[in-house]
């Protein structure tokens, strides 16, 4: 008696990396577990590397569960899931990003970033709990910090880090506000705020925990690098 | 034909003071011209030191003619103006208020408050344009800063100088929003909802441009450590 | 199969009592509970005391049932769990925080606000349940708060209970607005403005519902005034 | 060459005192000067009785000096004009309404809530400059609040006057936040969500600098206190 | 070994009636099961009448359990809960206040004003679902709403309803936006602005689904019509 | 001993189709269970078609069971349902209108339109997954956008697609925000204000999620092209 | 010695109206008076009708005063121009669009819808100052709305017109808040919220104070009806 | 008897391009015109360029009568101002930005932009009046935006072309909103959060109107592209 109105209306881009020069992600949130297990599904039978961002409750444990063959990768917080049919892809090159945390709270944004970026074959390393509050634990850094190719800066609360980051390094700076914190901080509003009117010159931001969007920029500013790099 | 509706209703509380510790400031905003001279007369014809904040326009200067004895003192935005019936009150104790600022453009906000502790009694001192985009200008003064009995701590944009100050310092520190920068600084916001997320601890925050207030928390504090001294 | 991707990044700050003069408190929302207890292991291990705030769910429960020797305290709400290798720690002077409340719903804030105060050696008083729609009930209480070293408000809903303290007492006061209303109050956001906006003069606002800010911003006092009264 | 878009579509709505009790009253925002003039010839043709709110700029002069004959009342800030054909109109039964001011800045929006309640026949009183930051100003004015039919209570700021008015008293209070005060108090949104937000039972709120629409509560409370006077 | 910290501070106000003519109401939300316990055991010990509202989860079983005599009085969203010691009070007077919602997802804001006005002894009656999207259904009760003391209309979503009926009825109306809605009505701000700027002269507002507050403004309007009457 | 308060006020509006063209729509969210079996069972009484949106929970399964015979349909999401005494309705015309959405996570909306289109007699068809991102992808579809009556377009996040299909074709466009989206995308308001301020003309909104209401605007217009399509 | 940066960069679509059926219209606001006179050169020299929208201060006479032949059309706040080269463009159907607007101070919204829909060859008539305060004044015309193709329906402060109108006709409805209001209207927001939050079903709205935009939506919607009339 | 209270604070820190890469930019809001003489007074003593932004009212003017010798350039809005004792400096490397610009009423920040690279040694080309309301004068850019290093996509209203642009380049791409639009566009707040919340992966935003800010993330990019290049 009940009739069912959707049919299956999912597609795949698979030619986005030749179009634009790297591959489509899932977006987790707002799909049904219908819906992602049948996106997982075509990627499995193409046998295609697949990167899910943004998994919510245990759908990346049933995800997980569907891979027979190949390599998963989960981040702590199991809202980040990729699969990989053989090995994780090589990094395409030798630059390196920084990435830069104000505190433990901010963990799940860095490994969405770190997940991201070696998914699309970029080298990281991580700067972890170097809040403003205590700066002479971020200056220890400052030899570290200007040695990447750019830096993704990552704070909640008052979202200062990426003021003083952006004063010390001369490299390309994107800030990732986080929903840490509460009351005034208002789900990271606070921080993203203040990160957009960042006393830095030439900081430049992305959405509130979106350490996804954050490495995808530094995906496009190192092939660009290592474009300029291969040019001469 | 027309008929006046609204007789005078202007009250001085000259017995605050005796109350509470200090005297009545005048708060110029939205007041109008006819009721700030007529408030000035009262303290003119008694004698009695007196502080306008927040004049607008060219009230000041219209003010200033009015003192024909005494001492006027206006700051560089003539918002604020300090009468004196003879010279300028004594201050009352030796600890001293280190104002500390971003930018040059956070100057009026400073005035305030530095004309409030000397109305009254208070010493300070000022170390300015130590924003944390170069945070090393900062960090050439942090053994002043630690000589302070408090820091008032005035920053417009993205508000990350309280944050800093207040990992540096271990006395009490007062953070000011100033509605310096533009489009999403919305006007002082995102400095205020970064300060009130500060990560450094015990930090404390009063409105927008409001160097009055973070100056008066300044006296109440002092007179509390002015009277712990003498207590022994 | 599965690769975990973030290992251990904590560190704990135990340089900063020395560096600042008080010591580092655990902020429990965004952790999970294996960072907590991971911190955790940090403190008992060199039998340190230890603060967290903001516990969520049961996990100061879990982290209550770690300590195998030393006190555990713990509030009503079990959101903040104070923990120590053998006493509590003695006060270190004799001044007052008065911890005053407009009504039982703002309870679990004066508790954090007590809990830190105790934690870090100042001693305090509550003066509960006196709003100002019933001012009579304040008014009782007028000599109380006038001895205080300093007053911590704390006010939901319309925020207006520091206005009126602040113009009865002459010593520093910090306003917490606390998230008890509904609809319009915004969880907290109306009495955060009404204190940010208030007519009595130098009163500082921390955080909505953040007492354990509040009671920093008394450590810091309490501090210079005992060194003040130290220092003849 | 040029052709003029709108012909005039003004209508007044002579029947509403029939129907509802009281007349309309002319809104002054965001009407040309033409539309205003060639509104107020229509009262003074049939020698009607009228009452201009929120006349902006010099509007409020143009139209004075309309009035050949009667009689023209204007407020201080000349944003508020009524006209009458004789006398102004008999005060309808002896019910007083008490008009409670902060302080002095309130001015404006108390004397539109006075001239509209004189307009409608309705006696008034005032209690000015009783703002919450000094209790004992108000206090004193305890008795003369208590005898009032009803308070209109007008405040800025942090907006706290009105819950202390509405604890002190049993008969009806409207408040009416004003927009006197800068920064976070957003040109009276502060004000306006404390006192939709107060912890005293019972009290209703009107727009921000809405002195008229607090009189016209008034105006209607009145009339239903009377017919009740009349029913027995 | 845990140690409770906060010991019981619960006071009621068991002279406000005396005081102001309306006894203490309790408001359920932020406080916790046990605080609410010990409240209402002191309401039973003193066979005093009490009305909770905001009660939230099974709160209000728990405590309906506890009276073993007198009667218990519930609400459909078991939000609110009235005891008495015998027999509903009296109502106090004749006059009568319309409770006019909009549609029937405002009823439990209606449910809260009713039990509130017949706690304090006011009698009221209903225009349920009378929604200005189809205007004839409101046009119908013309009469009805005219022959009322006073008007408490109920409206979420536009909020366009109290426009209607303050254009209709003469005497008092309060508005009472509610959280029914979705999207850009905002849990009710929507409905509260636009009632807040409404075109209909005389209206006030009170906070989001508060069916309390605008009840006890009704309550102290309804006082205010029967001394008047009584006076004669 | 306990009472319930409220008795049932159910009013279905059974002749709004004759007077205004389509019938009353149930509206789900905040509406008890007993209230919505109430409603239904008027229908099932009546033999007459109705249309729920918005149930919540697992309100859908439970009304479902309650049709003992007829026809229902249920969406993915389990959020709206329709019921029919025998077959579906016949569509009665032949303009059709386009639905188009920027991603798989709009479906719930996409759905809740089409089920209401086809409660109310309206062809239409699908164009899914073609968010501007992917520009290419939309622009394959451009002649099928031509054809439609009119195109109802949905798009969370930025809200751009509306702006692009407005561009592309000369028919009436309706565009829906939807939720989808975290961070400052603030529940679809970021989408909302995008629309609202789209660049192409003639665009006009509805609210968030409103997939009801963007398909009752088109019942409208479709109803007036078939109107005229009649009227030679 | 100074030397210009920004060459001119000014291009008109003139194939617009082939490609989507309606000409491109000029925007005013934000283009420099040199940018505007520019493009209105393009216009005459092709001696092509033109249509300019949110002209600021003086511009509209300095254009005007350009037009050394043709038809000039100003509106009565000297926003919206348009300019002929001959006569008027004509009516291009017979269907009609209602302008409904609450009260005079939205007329120049009313006329710069008149001036569009005329621009675009559509026919409309007003039925002006039918606030809901007053709905009778509305009911008065509700057959003449009931014969409107469409109603565009402008409102400001509660903006409850729109949800009125809406449940009296079925012919599609577009509603346009208005800034007219002050305080918590917001500019307009309180109106824009409410309609969006209509009970009346297949309502939809355009951008504050945005008439232009209402009658493009009524330009798509009357060519979609016009061409269902000769389809047949 | 004037005293005036504070005392010049300027410094210019002319290490800056040493530690970080680029020289300090004098930012004009907010500084006093005097504040702004006294700089560039040390500009032209030190004969060393300089570049200043956000200039208001007539300053741009006052400053370039200043500058007796050497190059001034300024904006048509007479905002930015930069001065060279010679020439211009050269470009440090053949990498180029391209300006991407959704209409002509955001020329002031692509000025803006474009003054700041070319004072950076950074070339530049333009694509102006490609909004995505005529997706087919973007598209036609299309190989243009494909060789560049890096876009700067500058949209006001909708925010929609750098979701486009994105969607269409492999390049890092940064986008700008503008302040151009009105009513729910809140000067660049809808722009802002559609960009945040962009569908387009990789992309990072600056502040409203923050033309500056995006050249020098173009300036930080470059510079490491043109490293890379070096380093082979």
């Amino acid at each position: 008696m009940n009739l069912e109105i959707s049919s299956s209306d999912i597609k795949i881009d698979f030619t986005r990396e030749g179009r634009q020069g790297f591959a489509e992600v899932i977006y987790g949130e707002g799909k049904s577990l219908k819906q992602l297990e049948e996106i997982f599904s075509l990627y499995l039978e193409k046998q295609h590397p697949v990167l899910f961002t943004r998994l919510q409750d245990d759908v990346a444990q049933v995800l997980s569960a569907k891979a027979q063959a190949g390599k998963v990768f989960l981040d702590d917080a199991k809202r980040t899931l990729a699969w990989y049919p053989e090995a994780l892809p090589e990094n395409f090159c030798d630059f390196e990003v920084a990435l830069v945390s104000a505190g433990s709270s901010d963990q799940p944004v860095i490994d969405e970033a770190e997940m991201t970026l070696r998914h699309f074959g970029v080298k990281s390393y991580k700067v972890c709990d170097a809040g403003v509050a205590g700066i002479h634990r971020l200056l220890r850094h400052e030899e570290k910090l200007k040695s990447a190719a750019m830096c993704i800066v990552v704070a909640g609360m008052d979202g200062a880090l990426p003021s003083v980051v952006g004063g010390l390094v001369g490299c390309p700076v994107v800030a990732v506000p986080t929903s840490v914190g509460y009351g005034a901080s208002f789900g990271g509003v606070s921080a993203l705020l203040s990160m957009l009117s960042s006393c830095a010159s030439g900081l430049s931001v992305v959405n509130i925990d979106n350490g996804y969007g954050a490495a995808m920029a530094a995906v496009r500013l190192v092939k660009a690098m290592e474009a300029a790099r291969q040019s001469t």
